[in-house]
């Protein structure tokens, strides 16, 4: 299998843009034809390079916004099981682990209204041992939202 | 123009898990028709409920990783200026308005290497006037990535 090349960052590029193009849209985009496209879209789903062809939507316009909750484990705590635990919850979108101030970022999908939200928030850190320090970010607005 | 119903957030749901499905593909799955799929789809797009169809890379594969970089700005700060001077640069990637103890919180994508990824947030916060307190976190994996 041949290695990344240049074509396919740009692939990637154009689709992070617009993922519902067709292999003949592509083709044309990239100067190529249908059956090469075919063929390295394979590749990148095949490679794990593309996880996943999604959709972007105004969470605000459903009734939903982002709770961010910074964790900082205590120095035991098993980081691996913990996100274990939590990755199977449904209103846990995002879930990042991090170097630094803080080693786990988790961002859940929460009502919009603010009380609700906090409920909801309290609940899921309920579920988590070993907390040394939790900050939570209520997001308001998020003016850009681009993968790569 | 309809309000959101049930099938509407049905049909989100579905294109979060798979936003290359066509529209007869997604009419068999909700058990109606393909024009009936087509006229939801303008719809959504046409109220900004869907913002934009994407693509999930797995970043580390591509070379680069995530640095957050939280932000508490002075009290006399203008947030929106900030956060228009920084929405153009290519290499931030979301940037969420947040109440709690940051109020912006910016995904920057960066090479894996840690000593340029440095380099890149340094150059980044130089941008950026009236930081109270700003804390950085590199992610190091990403063990979940939904969007909704």
């Amino acid at each position: 299998m041949r290695k990344l090349d240049k074509v396919d960052l740009q692939l990637i590029k154009i689709l992070s843009q617009n993922s519902r193009l067709t292999y003949r849209e592509l083709a044309e985009m990239l100067g190529t034809t249908r059956q090469r496209i075919a063929r390295r879209m394979e590749k990148l789903k095949k490679l794990g390079i593309i996880r996943k062809f999604t959709v972007l939507p105004d969470l605000e316009k459903l009734g939903y916004m982002y709770a961010v909750v910074l964790i900082k484990l205590k120095p035991m705590a098993t980081v691996d099981d913990i996100i274990n635990d939590i990755a199977g919850i449904e209103y846990v979108k995002i879930i990042e682990k991090g170097i630094g101030k803080y080693n786990l970022l988790v961002h859940m999908l929460v009502p919009k209204d603010l009380s609700e939200a906090e409920g909801r928030v309290n609940e899921f850190l309920s579920h988590i041992k070993d907390i040394e320090n939790v900050e939570v970010v209520f997001i308001s607005k998020v003016p850009k939202f681009e993968i790569i």
